[in-house]
C-alpha cells in the first residue's frame, strides 16, 4: 500500500487483474507482465508504465509493511480489504480507482453503518448558518437511523458528526490521513468520541499526513460510501464541491442547501442548484425522501396553513368579498358587486352571519372586526388604516392544484 | 366592462366570439346567441349561463360607461383595447380570459415598456433580505434595459418598483383595483413617480376597489405581460406562487431566489425549486440569462478565483505538496513522497524555487513562508498552529471540467 500513492489508478488496474501478491512481485522484478502493458497502451492517455514502476520501486524500498500494521494495531485500528467482512461493497463502483485497503478505528462496523448513509459536506470556513444547517442535519439524519458520513474538517463536516453523535447514532470520518493523525488537532476530542460510538476510517498507511491530492482522492470514498451527498454550504471553489462531482459521477443523489444569495459560502450550491444537478434540499426529511426506499422514507409534504376563510364554497366566497368592512351594504348592493342573484346572495348571508364572518347593523350588513383584520405587512400596520375589505393577497389561497383542501384530505 | 367581473371567462368568450356591442345587445335582451349557449355546454364544467346573464344584466343595468371613462380621463388614464396601438399583444395569449380593456396611466408607453421585461414578485410581508434582493433586482435588470413589471404591494413589489426608478427605468405597476385608486395607500408618492416615468395599469374601471378574486386575477397579467417571472421570497402560501403558476401555465419563464431554510419567506421558493418549475436564480444577469435572446443576453460565467497555484504542472504540484514547511527535506526523500523519479523531482524542485514557492536551507528544501499560509477557516488559525505542508481542502482547485483554466479563455 506504500508503493503508489492513495486513488493510483494504473496500481488498481495492477492490483485488480493480478492480486496484490503478484503486483508487489512485478514491482521487486521491475518488470510489468506484458498483457498489462499491452491493456494500459489502450487507454485514452496510456500512464508512462516506466515512470511509474521507477517510482512504485522506490517508494517500495522505502516501506515496511510489517511496521505499518504494527503501528496501526498499537494506536487500535484494524486494516480491512476487498473481500473482509466488515468491507462496504458498494465501494466496488469506483473500479480501478477503489481503495486497495481501508484501516479502521473506532467500536462501530462499517459496512453495517453505511447501509443506509447521507453525506453530509461543505465549506471548511462555513457561516453560522451553514454550522447550524449541518448540525440540524446530522440530528436530523441519525434520528431517522440514517449514519452521518463526512470528512471531519472544520466548519460543516464538524457540525454534521457533532449533530449526529448528539442524537447518540454512529457517525463516519474519512480521513485523508493516517487514522492515527489526528487532523485537524482541534478536533481531537470529536475524534475520540467517534471512535467509541463510531468509525474514523482511512486509505491512507498509519502516520501518513494529508496533502491537497490525498483531500481530493479521500472525496470520492465520502461520495461512494453513501446512498446520496447533500452539499450545505460550498464557495464556487471547494472540496465539497469536488465531492460532489464523485456523488454524480458515481450515479449517487446530490442534494444542495440553498442560502442567502449574498453568501458567497452558498454560491457553489446554487450553482449545483442552478445547473439542475442537485435536488434543492431544505431539511432532513427532504433528503431522506432523496435517497430513501420508495414509499418507506417519504418526506411528508409541507402544506400552507389553512385558514377558516377556506373551508368556504366558491359563491360564499365572492359574497363574503363584496360585505363591506365599515358602513354597511344591502343585499341587494352586495348582489351586484359579487355578481350573483339575489337569492344566492341573501342564502350565502345568511350562512355567513350563522358562521360569525358578518353582522347585521341598521344600514345593512358588514364585516365582524376579527374577520375583517387579516395578518398585514408590518409596515402597512402602521401607515395605512385598512381601506373598504381589506384583502390581503399574500393570504389568498392559491389554486386548487397547488394546495388541496385540507378537507379532502381522507384520515391516515 | 362593469357588467362582469375581471376574468371571467365566459364574457371573454362571449365578447371573442361576437365583439362588444353585440355581447352589450345580447344581455340588454337577456337572451344569448344560441350557438353560443350550444358551444359552452360542451365545455368540461359548463357554466350556469341563465346565472351569468341574470348577474351581468343586473350589473350593467347598474353601470355607467359613460362616466366610467369620464373618471379616467379625468384622473389622466387612457383606456387600450385589443387592436389599440398601445396594446400589447402577449396579452393575447391569455385566451378566454384576456382583459377586455385596461386602463392606463402613465408617460411611458405600455407596448413598448414590456417588450423586454421581466417580472419581480414576492411576499409583501418581506424580509430585509427579500427587500434588499427585489431592489437590486430592479436595478439591475433595469441597468440591462429590462423592464420590471409587478404589482406595486409592499414588500418586494415596492422594493421591485424603487429599484427600477433609481436606475432611471420604466417600471410598470398591474394594480388589482383602479387606477385612480391608491392601493396601497402609503405608496402613493411611488406611484405618483411612476406615472412619471412608467406606467400604472389595470384591467378594472375607475374607482373600483381591490377583492382578494382581484388580486388574483390581476395576478396572470403580471405573468402574461412578460418575458419571464422572478419569485423573490413567497411563504407556503402566496399570492406570489399565484403568479408563477400563471407564468408556468402560459409557458413563460420561471425563476426563483433561494434563501436561508430557515426563514419562512423563502420555502414557497424553495418548493418551486425543489420541484424543478423554477430556475435557481442568484443575480439579475442569472435572470437576463433565462429570458434573454439566446447569444445576446448570456450571463457572464462565475469563475472561482484563481490562485497562482493552479498555474503549475501536475508533476510540479505533486513536488510542492511533498516539499515539508518547518524542517527541510533532501530531493531523495520528497522524490519518494510525490512517487516521482530523482531527476523529474530536481527539475520539479529548480523551478519552484524560481518561482519563489521554496528554498534551500542546509537541510534540504522547504516552503516558504507566504506560500505556507493559505486562506484557513477563522477558528482554525486560532485552534491549532499550522502542521506539516498545510492541505486546504477548501482551496483545492476543483476538477478541469468544472473550472476551466481562466488562462485557457481567449481574450474577449
Amino acid at each position: 500500500m506504500r508503493a503508489a500513492d492513495v486513488g493510483d489508478v494504473t496500481m488498481g488496474s495492477l492490483v485488480a487483474a493480478y492480486g496484490a501478491p503478484q503486483a508487489v512481485e512485478a514491482i521487486r522484478a521491475r518488470t510489468l507482465p506484458p498483457e498489462f502493458v499491452a491493456g494500459q497502451a489502450r487507454h485514452e492517455r496510456p500512464p508512462n508504465l516506466t515512470a511509474c514502476l521507477n517510482a512504485w520501486y522506490t517508494r517500495m524500498a522505502a516501506a515496511n509493511p510489517a511496521a505499518d500494521i504494527e503501528a496501526g494495531q498499537r494506536s487500535g485500528a484494524r486494516l480491512i480489504i476487498p473481500g473482509s467482512p466488515e468491507w462496504p461493497t458498494q465501494l466496488d463502483q469506483l473500479g480501478r480507482s477503489r481503495p486497495l485497503g481501508l484501516w479502521v478505528h473506532g467500536n462501530a462496523d462499517l459496512r453495517f453503518s453505511c447501509l443506509r448513509s447521507v453525506a453530509v459536506v461543505g465549506a471548511r470556513a462555513a457561516t453560522s448558518y451553514g454550522s447550524h444547517t449541518a448540525a440540524e442535519f446530522g440530528v436530523g439524519l441519525s434520528e431517522s437511523g440514517w449514519t452521518v458520513v463526512s470528512g471531519g474538517a472544520f466548519g460543516v463536516d464538524g457540525a454534521a458528526h457533532k449533530g449526529a453523535l448528539a442524537a447518540g447514532a454512529p457517525t463516519v470520518v474519512v480521513l485523508a490521513c493516517g487514522v492515527d493523525v489526528c487532523y485537524p488537532s482541534a478536533h481531537e476530542p470529536l475524534f475520540a468520541e467517534i471512535k467509541e460510538k463510531g468509525v474514523l476510517i482511512s486509505e491512507c498507511p498509519p502516520g501518513v499526513h494529508p496533502t491537497r491530492a490525498r483531500f481530493l482522492i479521500r472525496n470520492r470514498l465520502i461520495a461512494a460510501l453513501s446512498r446520496g451527498t447533500v452539499v450545505v454550504e460550498a464557495a464556487l471553489r471547494s472540496g465539497a464541491l469536488n465531492t460532489a462531482t464523485h456523488a454524480l459521477s458515481l450515479n449517487r443523489h446530490l442534494g444542495a442547501v440553498p442560502g442567502p444569495i449574498t453568501s458567497a459560502m452558498s454560491a457553489g450550491c446554487h450553482r449545483l442548484l442552478r445547473e439542475r444537478k442537485a435536488v434543492c434540499i431544505t431539511s432532513p426529511e427532504d433528503m431522506i425522501d432523496l435517497v430513501g426506499v420508495l414509499g418507506d422514507d417519504l418526506a411528508p409534504q409541507i402544506r400552507a396553513p389553512a385558514v377558516p376563510r377556506d373551508r368556504l364554497n366558491e359563491p360564499t366566497k365572492r359574497v363574503l368579498d363584496a360585505v363591506p368592512s365599515r358602513g354597511g351594504a344591502g343585499p341587494a348592493s352586495i348582489a351586484v358587486a359579487a355578481g350573483m342573484s339575489l337569492d344566492a346572495t341573501l342564502s350565502a348571508l345568511g350562512g355567513l352571519a350563522a358562521a360569525g364572518y358578518i353582522e347585521r347593523i341598521p344600514k345593512g350588513w358588514r364585516l365582524r372586526k376579527q374577520t375583517a383584520s387579516y395578518r398585514k405587512a408590518p409596515d402597512s400596520t402602521a401607515l395605512e388604516p385598512p381601506p373598504a375589505p381589506e384583502p390581503d393577497p399574500a393570504e389568498v389561497p392559491p389554486p386548487p392544484d397547488d394546495f388541496p383542501d385540507p378537507e379532502d384530505v381522507p384520515p391516515a
